[in-house]
């Protein structure tokens, strides 16, 4: 169910989140596949890694190659941790061959504003 | 505080959530002014409207008048409703000698993982 707060996104100690958004080109033949790898490493990082904050994976819809992530960890180091973890590892060797360019912008929030679903 | 569960996105009904990306170019020398009209407007959107699930605001670290906001509705009808409001009519008044260029971008979700914080 959908809670009714409004819940922006802070960190336990209030430390500096860090933001980034993936803009990613898959290989049309590979599509379906390198969604679900996506989506299972996106999914347990969240739910195994405290500092993982939000991972948001979309695609365009006239541009399905097209893939962005916006990506919130609590930190730095949040962010250091997960390249280390085994389901990022999975994730990165698992679509090495279907990612045609994979570009990384850094980004500052003016704000992260979500409704929270409370199970 | 920060809840240990992954939560993802879903609307109460399990409609389609509408997925939509925003690139908005802004005045250079309205920049902190846009900054401050859309994160009243995100954050009012968010807390009062119960079809407005995600709002993430973010610019470019190194073009920061490149601003993306990434949006998440329950269902077009509730994107549609958002239009109608004060607050995003607002926002739109305010900001409209600001914007220097507005791409929309319609997106379909592979995943949108979040962790929940819980006041």
């Amino acid at each position: 169910m959908l809670a009714v707060l409004s819940l922006g996104i802070a960190t336990a100690q209030d430390s500096k989140p860090m933001v980034r958004m993936a803009k990613i080109v898959v290989d049309s033949a590979q599509l379906e596949k390198y969604r679900a790898a996506l989506k299972e490493g996106i999914e347990t990082a969240v739910r195994v890694e405290p500092g993982v904050l939000t991972l948001y994976a979309v695609y365009e819809k006239d541009h399905p190659t097209h893939v962005t992530v916006l990506e919130v960890y609590a930190d730095e180091q949040a962010y250091k941790t997960h390249l280390q973890t085994p389901h990022f590892k999975k994730y990165k060797n698992t679509t090495m061959g279907m990612v045609r360019s994979l570009e990384l912008v850094e980004m500052e929030a003016i704000g992260l504003e979500a409704k929270a679903k409370v199970h």
